[in-house]
Parts: structure tokens; sequence; C-alpha cells
């Protein structure tokens, strides 16, 4: 049998941000509905390189598919460590990985491709899922606490839901280039206006939403920057070394909704809130897809300062290469390799 | 770059059961030099197709290559079930997946293969390993209870390291032509003659070395089939509701060595002992790599009774699938994709 595979390359021709929001709130809707089968992450370290992988592995009960994904950070790439070039001859990505997808009734491997992208693409989706539910419609102003690729996806994925008219950056390790970078891009893929702010507490003051996509291990994000009628997408911690928002954070917030609580309490920011003292897990509101079936309200007034966890789950990866595959077969995209 | 790309005729070309004990013994030892990472194992079940599968994760920190496999049994497989077919138009193997290697410093994909043969080669090579160090070295009949790929894997595996004269066979789903083909299998790759079986009790008695390669739910080894002089391979339980072996069977042993003792007393028949009250974790004599390594000695005296308990690791798939990946390079086998 032929097993397809899509290059990075490949990937990007077949997924675009507005589809990979519809395959994400499917994930979530089919979380939801108990319908997905998905381990424990597994996670390493290899200290030697600063470098870290997950690997995060589903069924997808409706469509009788698995997922399993590898990505990791390896940041001695950005500074062209190791032997290994691009089919360009350039340096390496940071963010480097494959995804498998396979039929759940035979094992067939349908698809093997790059996971960096899907990563990437998904994980400013589920901000933007968050957004579109938790988020006052009136929303303008986004802050965001990075420059960096994910701080482009969040930023770009919000701004199809809300009409953003200003984008606030704030980026602690951010260079002049960096930031030139960051506005072009946004002013060239929304309406919205870049102004790259000094302090963290500029950026956020006054915006409505706030996007916390650093690996920062120490609280940023205080209490004190976090008014009535906000919304937080805390995307950043996913690993119990990480920590974006003050625990006190948690404690204003009315509602607290995560991916997936059993996740969030391990691995996201709420474990920092919970370990703070600010609020326990029964303060937590939901879960995402409790909101996206309808089962329970998101936003609710003006007022309401909500926080989106997410560590990321392997049925978002699912849903977004099953999706990613049935284009690359349409538009006839990647090449066929046959393991069996 | 470029990513190799093994199929399974592909692994058959450059392993061998040889070369394999020898990367196994290499994977004992490093884990037990403490230079392996190595995750907890990811495992679902798709119980509407009966099907199960493993995600078996680790970094060696002496290669610094990582490996990430997904291997499963889907038993529709056999009666041609699902839509997908091998590349020359028979039906699929029930055993499935797929392994990728990758370099821990830049996360850069050396190679994704086939994971199927080397799964069960290296399971193979694991029980030769223990037989190696823990049977005695006048071992000349072996019994086995299953007639499939794995109780040749082991069998075959065994004969590299002791002279086999005589291996009965008993398999309770055993046919005719199963065992047929099991006698010219066994005895076209080694000196020992096959004699089939009809009781468990009439194979196992008198004989040197047992080898438990099933996925049985029930007990079937009783300790009185259990005689001093045995070692017991117990490589089918490799989940908490499998069993093969009595749990009396270990209160009779005098080493019980595993592969590691963490996940032997969660998924192999270990924990049936445990839980059964035979004997508690501090009856466990040992990992197999401190025997491998020399820090303890393996069999003492020609009455000991031993068991080797192995539920496979994830280093053995990867020095296995380093080697298999050395050699292909070397023979020119395999194609290559450059996923970035």
């Amino acid at each position: 049998m032929k097993t397809l595979l899509l290059s990075k390359n490949d990937v990007a021709q077949c997924l675009d941000m507005e589809s990979v929001i519809v395959a994400v709130e499917e994930a979530y809707k089919t979380f939801q509905r108990g319908m997905v089968t998905q381990p424990a992450i597994q996670g390493m370290s290899m200290e030697k390189f600063h470098a870290a992988m997950d690997v995060k592995t589903c069924n997808n009960n409706d469509t009788d598919q698995m997922s399993m994904k590898i990505v990791g950070l390896y940041p001695g790439n950005a500074k062209g460590e190791g032997k290994y070039k691009t089919s360009e001859g350039g340096i390496l990505p940071n963010m480097m990985g494959n995804l498998i997808l396979s039929d759940a009734q035979t094992g067939a491997t349908i698809a093997i491709m790059d996971s960096s992208l899907i990563t990437g693409i998904r994980t400013g989706a589920a901000g933007a899922v968050s957004a579109k539910y938790m988020s006052r419609e009136d929303s303008k102003v986004a802050a965001v606490f990075a420059s960096g690729a994910q701080a482009r996806n969040q930023i770009y994925a919000v701004s199809l839901v809300r009409d953003l008219e200003e984008v606030r950056v704030y980026d602690k390790f951010g260079t002049p280039e960096g930031f030139a970078a960051y506005k072009e891009f946004i002013e060239s893929k929304t309406k919205a206006k870049v102004i790259i702010c000094d302090t963290v507490e500029e950026a956020a003051k006054g915006a409505d939403i706030l996007v916390c996509p650093t690996p920062s291990r120490e609280a940023y994000l205080m209490a004190d920057y976090v008014k009535p009628g906000m919304h937080i997408i805390e995307v950043g911690t996913d690993a119990d070394f990480k920590n974006e928002l003050e625990p006190a954070v948690f404690g204003k917030a009315d509602k607290i909704v995560c991916d997936s609580i059993a996740q969030c309490i391990v691995r996201g920011d709420t474990q920092n809130a919970i370990k703070g003292g600010a609020i326990t897990k029964d303060d937590i509101y939901g879960e995402i897809g409790e909101i996206v079936l309808g089962l329970k309200p998101g936003r609710e007034s003006a007022e309401e300062i909500t926080i989106f966890d997410t560590t990321g789950m392997a049925i978002q990866d699912n849903t977004t290469a099953a999706s990613c595959y049935e284009v690359a077969v349409k538009k006839g995209i990647g090449s066929w390799f046959e393991f069996i």
C-alpha cells in the first residue's frame, strides 16, 4: 500500500488558518463527545542541546484515524549547530518533527508529514477558537508578549475571528529586525496596526485580548495589568517548569477554561495557579469543547475576565493532519512510498 | 536534508538475528548505565477492531539518537478486513507500524522505517540475551507455547546462544498447517528437532528453556510444571490484562530478572505475581542490564529456576533501528525523501 509523504513545503500548500480553525473546533467537539482515545504525552529533554520534544498520540474514534506526532524545539538550529541542512542548504528551523497518520482498523500508515507547521498553525487556531467564544465581540486591541512564529500565528488567527485594529507587541528578547519583520507580517495579513512596546505593562494596558506564547520560566503577566473584559490566551506554558501568568491572574478570572483539564493541571499555567494557591481545580470553569458544543456558555458579560489555558492536544494534530492529507490528495501534492 | 525510508522488505535485508542480539545487549547496557531517557509507553486499544497499539519513545544519550516507534496488532488483517493491501496485493500482516529515528541535537529525521520486523526480531533477541546469561549452558530442550511469528523468533534466537536439540511446541490455537510450517522453519534454521505437543504440561516437562510468547489473558504455565534448572522467558504479557504464568511460578523462582522493573511491575507478568501475592517487588533480583554488565551474576548453579520478564523497551528499538539504518546506508538500500 502507498503512504503519502508530505514535506514542510507540501504541508504549507495544504493548510490555511481558516480551515485549521475549523479542524481545531472539530477536534474540541470530538474530544468533548468522548470520541478521542488520547494517552498521556511523552516528553523528553536533551539537556546537552537545550532541546526538548514531545510525542502526542491519539485515536479519533469518529474517523478511525490514529495520529502520532513528534515535535521538538532545538534552539541550536538557529545558531547553525549540528550537521544537517534544509533541502535548500539553509539552517534547520528550531521546530522539527514528523507526524504519522494511520488507519485504526488495519494500522496502515496513510501519511507521514512534517509536523512543525501543523503544530504552529493548529496552536494559533486554538487561541482563535477561544477568542471566538470567550473574548468580547468588540475586541479591537490585542497584546502579544513575543515576536516569533507562534506570536504571528496567534495574532493572525485571532484577526480572523475578531476585527483587530491594534496589535501591541512586547518581546524581552526582541531585536529591531525581528520587530520590523513581525510588524510587516501582521500589517500585511491583517487590518491591524502594530505597536512595539517597551514593557509588558505598556502592551497589556487596556488591551482586549492578551496572548502569552513564550517559553518563560518566570511569571511576567501580573494581576495588576489584568482588567475587566480581557480575554487571556495562555499558550506558552506547556511543561511543569514553565510559567507566564502570575497565579493571582487566575484568582482574578471569572472563567478559566482549559483545552484538557487533565493536561493543564499538569503541564499548563493552571498548574502554577493551583500550586500558588490562587485557585483549586474546582475553580476551573470547564473545557473549551463544552463551550464550542454549547453545553456551557462562553463569555456572558462585557466585564468578565476569561482565561483560555491550552497545552495542545493530540486530537488537534489529528484533525489538522487529516485535513492536510485530504487537501494534498485532492491537489496531487506530495510523494508516495510503499512501506509494506 | 534527506531522510532514509525503509520498507518492510528493506528492513528484512538489513537485519539478521545475530546482529540484533548484539544491538539488544548494547541496549540493555546503555539503559543500565543510565544513558537512556525513556518516557512511559503510550498505549491505545481500538476495541471496535479488537486492535491495540503502543508508542515507545526514547533517547539514546550515548549516540544522541531518538526513536519513536508505533506498532500494533490488528487481528482483522489476517481476515482480510479493511481496504488496504500490501504492495504485492496481499492481505496486510497483523503487526503493523513505523519507526522514526532522529538526531537529538537538531531533531532531524534520519530515517523512517517499517517497525513490525524490528519489533519481532528485537523481541526474539531479548529472549536469547536472557538465555545466554541465565539458562544452563547445557540447555538442549526448549518448549514454546505458540507457533506464530514470535515463537519462531524466540526459538531461532535462543538456538544462536544454546545448542538446542529439541523444540517442543504447544499452541492452543494451532492448526496442522501452522505446526507444519513452524516445524519446517525451525528445522531448516536450527539443528533442533520439533515435536508437536498436545498439552502445556507435555511440552514443559523436562525442558530446559520455556518460552511464553502468547497474548493469553489467563495463566497456563503452572508451578507444578516448573522444575529446578529451568529458565523461563516470559515475553507475551505486556499489558495489565494479560497473564501467562501462574503467580506461584514466580514464587518458586530463584532469580526473577526484568528488562525494566518499572515496566514489568505495571505491564509484565511480574505485576500478576505481585498482585497474586506470590512475590513482592523486593523479590525481583534485578534488571538484565545489570547481568550483561557483570554487576550481578546471572545463573549461579544448575538447580536455579530463573525467569526473565520482558515487556520490551524503546531502547531496544532504538539500537536495532540504528543498526538497520547503518547497514542500509552501507548497502545502498531504501529510498530518500526530503521532509525539510
